[in-house]
């Protein structure tokens, strides 16, 4: 089956984050990660079948969903899931800042990578315990180095935002050692497990490389990054062992909202059917990451690293020189994600979840801003 | 415009709490608070037209949904509020448990009504904070006896779920004055306030009664109960207070997941467009307690008022003397809520918000239940 990965997608006007913050600018919008691509056929079918049946009450976890995403763990992670272990909540954020509200009591703290995605970089602070940077250049024998007598868990990042960094099971057997040793939770972010754009690697959930692992540890995985179904609010934590889970769940009660209704018909669609369309996307992305590519090598000022996972690339443009790089793109028509945000001024994280031809476009833009300041001579 | 409010829906193997959870069983759900009719027209247009385009990233409140809200407030309820005071939020119930969290300190509690709506029961519980029942039956001017020195807030349900009973300016006012004197905040709850039955009455929400009850509360609406659309997990939180609204918006980042996209949407469409509907769907819910009426003649032992807003009837079934009524109706196939959730034993609560027929067919069973403990000889 062919997917359309071309025809471009008109968001102006519509309750976008990404398209209407610049809405009033000519600025092609290249930050906030979700994709400027249309979702799985099977999700939209079942999305539209849900909406001409025309009721939209409270929702609730259909078995058929639960089956989905233990089946999909078992296919694309070769990781056995079990019903009890899930707690559905409504967004990946949410889900570590829960944890960290039902597991840390105020005094303990946290180990978090940098840089990395803002919400996890923000989480000691928003939920006010005490953080450590830990720099994304550390190897995980040097981890030990970092703890502080109060440091109670290690926030991981699986593929890694913005790096694009996939964790091999050797690293992750490693720091499941240190976890074990320090009496450490882990908290692991795999929102980005079903996009590896490197086919050589596959994705290894933390929680299944041992027992242990498993037990002092929760995943937070979610449809929303692989299909492109961000707003529809739909996530799980998964959590093996017991204890976590129950005071996961009665930190949650109240607090969370109950999931929405189209959010779980289109996950239980995204996984029951939607693995070929994923296939292709993959090769979708990696063709826009050799056009992104094949225009860094006019730009060696440029530092990059192919992303093994994720449609982001994190772009070291320090050696320009600008004042505020995201500003001067801006300017001229292209909105990227300033580095400072993931706690490392100089970069941009670039989007290229998008149409070959969008991409394009804002390269193209890219290009002259590089001429105007100078960059081209 | 004539709008369906007749054409059986079926909401069997949809991912619907109210229908999933007695699956297995011949049983008619009369319970949870959803309609079984189908939304307004244009809410479904504009889904319809939302999943059509196909691209479900992130959302983000419109301008248009600001103005649809106020513009709401001042239609229905003489109320004009500021865009600056609304903070969205996904769900009511978080809503009051953010604002316990926000504002109290762990030391502070709660006046809360009972019998009342399950999660505003349990609030200082969840949260941890005492919590003083006040009984529904006591007069506003009588409330004070039931302060406690930690007492600093008191939970408001206009209308009230599960009496459906409507305030008044007059009551509002003195409890503004009571909650002035004793420097108690208002959490008010007006998820049902477009649903008020009885012709005479109007909706008036608290913070519009004086400037001083405006600084010391929040209000919480929705388009959920309203449009039928609770599924979808859009809600919105009326701060008009700068220093409250800042320190919930602190306590919320992270915490709450972004505003799902389709919600926003779907909201957007409701508050726009759905005036003659709800109109129409007030004198289909008087019709059909008319119909509740006409067979609770028959049965003179169930104690009833009728609501003044609501699609719930709080029946009094305490002189049946059956050790389990709930349990007693659900043999008989018909699924109620058992009264001890809202605080009070002996009750039940039928949810009214379906087709005519389908309310018959309930009570055609309820009839056959009575029969069989005997209050038909
Ligand atoms: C690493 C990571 N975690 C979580 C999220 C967002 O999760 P959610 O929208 O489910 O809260 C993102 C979105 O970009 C992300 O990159
Ligand atoms: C009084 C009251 N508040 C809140 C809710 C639910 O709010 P939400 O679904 O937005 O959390 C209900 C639902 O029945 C209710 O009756």
């Amino acid at each position: 089956m062919n997917f359309d990965f071309v025809t471009p997608v008109d968001r102006k006007n519509t309750a976008s984050l990404k398209w209407q913050r610049y809405e009033q600018q000519d600025v092609i919008p290249m930050w906030v990660a979700d994709m400027d691509l249309t979702s799985p056929p099977g999700v939209q079918k079942a999305l539209s079948k849900a909406v001409s049946a025309g009721v939209f009450g409270y929702g609730e976890v259909p078995q058929g969903l639960n089956q989905a995403f233990i089946d999909w763990c078992a296919s694309q992670y070769n990781w056995q899931v079990e019903k009890d272990w899930l707690v559905w909540i409504p967004g990946v954020v949410p889900g570590f800042n829960l944890a960290v509200e039902a597991w840390l009591k105020p005094e303990q703290g946290l180990l978090v990578q940098s840089p990395v995605y803002p919400p996890i970089r923000v989480l000691g602070n928003l939920r006010q315990r005490p953080s450590v940077d830990l720099p994304m250049s550390e190897s995980i024998n040097n981890f030990s180095s970092y703890l502080k007598p109060e440091t109670s868990a290690l926030v991981l990042c699986n593929p890694q935002n913005p790096l694009g960094k996939v964790y091999s099971r050797q690293e992750l057997e490693e720091l499941a050692g240190l976890a074990e040793e320090n009496d450490l939770l882990v908290i692991s972010d795999d929102i980005w497990s079903d996009l590896i754009l490197e086919p050589s690697l596959r994705h290894v959930p933390y929680a299944s490389v041992s027992e242990v692992a498993a037990q002092h540890s929760i995943t937070l995985m979610a449809p929303s990054k692989t299909f492109n179904i961000a707003g529809l609010s739909c996530a799980v934590a998964v959590i093996p062992n017991p204890k976590l889970r129950a005071s996961y769940r009665k930190k949650m009660r109240g607090l969370m909202p109950d999931m929405n209704y189209l959010g779980l018909v289109a996950a239980q669609a995204a996984w029951e059917g939607g693995h070929d369309w994923l296939e292709a996307l993959k090769t979708h992305l990696n063709a826009n990451l050799d056009i992104l590519e094949n225009w860094l090598k006019d730009f060696p000022q440029i530092g990059y690293q192919r992303p093994q996972a994720t449609f982001v690339a994190w772009l070291d443009v320090s050696s320009l020189q600008l004042e505020n790089p995201y500003e001067t793109f801006l300017q001229g028509g292209v909105a990227l994600s300033p580095g400072e945000a993931y706690g490392e001024s100089g970069y941009l994280r670039l989007n290229f979840g998008c149409s070959a031809e969008q991409l394009k476009q804002a390269l193209h833009r890219m290009t002259k801003v590089l001429y105007n300041v100078g960059v081209i001579k």
